[in-house]
């Protein structure tokens, strides 16, 4: 049916002479979207639990332009960067819009000297990706980044990123969650051990990534078939990748007789045990587990990585709609910093990035479901009149509210009703109305009313913020 | 020397062979800059003021995409189109970056077919112009928009705009500023009495704007060289646009023989002396400034406009460096909205927006020349050992902190000097340190230092959040 829309649409603009002029489309760009107030007050309220959870770690916050210059993106996303919005020459730089957060944040550091930072940073970012809106993606989409950069004694940084994981998932009560942890030393080690090619390690792991989303064999089928491994090299990645497990699974591997034997297997096994005994000292092992399938997508992980995803619940109709997928990811990235500075020098980082949009639409669509009244301003009092010719003790009584720093609206109206004063109260839920009229003027009172129990009381005017501050504040 | 510089890398990189490789310039595009922590706190200093102020309002606040379809912005911005940047043709549609907020918010009231709002919008705009950055003017930079849209009783919206400029200039203690306000009406009716044909309106409109950089004589030969106005016409513009006060002035036009006769020029007088009567009530009229030659640039203003300038201060070496300009400015499109409906229906509108870019760079000099120490960070403590081997213990003790709300740090080294611990905290401002020690393990509590005044006291651990939350709250 669209189709045939769009087709009838694209007849009649092709037949309108004059018509022609107003004959554009008003939307907004494929994969993009406006936020109505009521989706900007559920946005804040998570960008607000997320901000509090990095500042309590003790991060600064940063900014970097929307754009950046085409070669700082370039070589950085392996096969992604064809998904790179790029601008049009328009004479002078060439420029593309940032995919993410890291990469500008890498050049950051290379560019100012810094080798020891820990910042967050919260910001849009671009992808010509096939978006599917439905389940939160976007072509334009918030990232919520927290990253820590120095040369540090190993895992505590990284036990503090997934402390972070943890704490904002919980508070955030998106239901049971599970946060996945791997190293990509001990990836590589095992397709060593199990016999793959150095040259196929790469393609190999973008194979192992796709286990969430495909059954083994499927996996096994595109690593021999399509990418030319041996079936007994398969086979023997097949029996680690579905190893999970806390503690025991790393102590057991440590023993293991091929994976032992290989220097960065080795290397990696050692440090996810060091890991673990500070995530214990945490208390948060429950929700970690390490897992031998994760392997992410990005090239520029170099050690630990992970992956929050987020439990299917059972009796819960509300979230069926909504793909349960990852919500949280990041690793170690030892060597992006030194591909932007002249000689090379690394800086190691490590950082989590919160993936915003779908949290987003998860609690939309609950917030939906709820029939949750939002509040989408913050007015304390609404201003009114119950008599005409009132207007400019309306104006003046709404100066003084504002000037003592009072929360206040007032009708556009130079005589309004009383009852559409009120119903405006209703709707947008203004707890408080201060009416004027000829007789309180005289008396030198206001009268408040409370929209909630339609309660009325006179207060004498230099009482009348304090009383408005005491009766809306939070307890 | 700069053009000598670039030369010489040129001549280098091609000469370059492997080298070339990193040869790529580590820099942020023209006209943009990164936000550094300290950068970034004097940012959200202003962003709270002005926030505050909007909520205080009544505000609702609403986010759009940062690239439109090149076609929504096409023909809204007149001759300064061609400072738009657009993206590259990658398949699929046209799009350009926005801006302004006022177009995207326009096109938003169209496509939702809202006709009533009070809405903010903060975000970013992008104009291909050039930048002037040590003035605070660059490619990229925020606005902060306020819009009421609807219709009302005349000029009460347009009194709360000049309201809101007034309370979050003061707020900000910029120094002394005034509000100029003209009514684009005013202009046309003052252009036809002295006799500019219609088909001149615009241009000689557009010379007027220019009168707050050049002097009347070259705004004059501007206008009777190069735009072929009559030196008589030229002559009574002149006579008007040197005038300006408050309702004196306004009553005195009201009574000029030949304005009076124009009936845009009195509509938009009548307005004005109404927007008096209301700034009176809202006691700010001592701010405000009634001035004929102000004329403002944008196509789509259609009745009231204001810009608020900051009055060069005397004694002041600080902000000699800043060119003092407008550092807000606003009025009335009632026409805009209509563009973008398919059946032309009209939504009036007014809104204020603030020069952000301006005023920061003017506090962010003021900050840096008082040596005001800002803290990049809100940590409340820092978890210190004072002797070896106590990680474990430390990192046991901040994740009880972290779990209680409390901002904490640590250091990751296994080992760190309580030097290196006590340092940190001065550089960066932490208030307080909880130290575990051997002793203090065993006998239950925590020492408690306060860094400013090396005070100890040793606290049981079961108190150890209360008596941090007690220290660290803000009076």
């Amino acid at each position: 049916i669209a189709k045939e829309v769009a087709k009838l649409l694209e007849m009649k603009a092709q037949l309108g002479g004059d018509e022609g002029k107003h004959k554009f489309v008003l939307k907004t760009p494929k994969g993009t979207r406006d936020y109505s107030p009521k989706q900007m007050a559920i946005r804040e309220r998570v960008f607000n639990a997320i901000v509090t959870c990095f500042k309590r770690h003790g991060a600064e916050v940063i900014d970097t332009p929307v754009f950046e210059l085409k070669e700082t993106l370039t070589g950085k996303y392996g096969e992604d960067s064809k998904l790179i919005y790029d601008l049009k020459d328009q004479g002078g730089e060439l420029l593309s819009l940032r995919y993410d957060l890291t990469v500008p944040f890498a050049r950051y550091l290379a560019m100012n000297k810094i080798t020891n930072i820990k910042r967050y940073h919260i910001a849009k970012v671009y992808r010509r990706d096939n978006p599917a809106m439905t389940r939160g993606r976007y072509r334009e989409f918030y990232q919520c980044d927290f990253d820590i950069a120095g040369q540090f004694d190993p895992m505590i940084p990284d036990a503090e990123c997934l402390k972070i994981v943890h704490e904002i998932l919980s508070d955030l009560q998106l239901g049971d969650f599970l946060v996945k942890v791997n190293d990509r030393r001990i990836l590589d080690g095992m397709f060593a051990v199990c016999g793959v090619p150095d040259s196929k390690f790469r393609t190999i792991c973008s194979s192992v990534d796709k286990l969430d989303k495909m059954p083994w064999e499927e996996v096994r089928s595109e690593m021999v078939g399509e990418k030319g491994l041996s079936p007994e090299a398969a086979d023997r990645i097949g029996e680690y990748v579905q190893l999970n497990g806390g503690l025991d699974l790393i102590e057991r591997l440590l023993q293991d007789p091929k994976l032992s034997q290989n220097k960065l297997a080795k290397e990696g096994l050692g440090d996810m045990k060091l890991l673990f005994e500070y995530l214990t000292l945490f208390g948060i092992t429950g929700k970690i587990s390490f897992d031998l399938s994760l392997a992410r997508g990005l090239d520029y992980y170099t050690g630990v990585i992970f992956e929050a995803v987020l439990l299917q619940q059972e009796n819960s109709h509300v979230e069926e709609s909504v793909s349960v997928g990852s919500v949280a990811g990041g690793g170690r990235y030892d060597g992006l910093v030194g591909m932007f500075d002249p000689k090379g020098r690394k800086v190691p980082c490590v950082g989590v990035s919160i993936g915003i949009e779908r949290i987003f639409s998860i609690l939309e669509q609950r917030v939906e479901a709820s029939e949750e009244k939002i509040r989408t301003t913050e007015t304390q009092v609404l201003v009114a009149s119950a008599q005409k010719k009132l207007l400019e003790e309306r104006l003046k009584l709404i100066a003084e509210l504002w000037d003592a720093g009072i929360k206040a609206e007032v009708l556009y109206k130079k005589n309004p009703k009383l009852l559409n004063q009120l119903q405006y109260c209703e709707e947008t839920g203004i707890p408080l109305v201060a009416i004027v009229g000829e007789q309180e003027l005289k008396d030198g009172v206001v009268k408040l009313r409370d929209v909630a129990t339609r309660e009325e009381v006179n207060v004498r005017r230099e009482s009348l913020v304090e009383e408005i501050r005491m009766r809306t504040s939070q307890p």
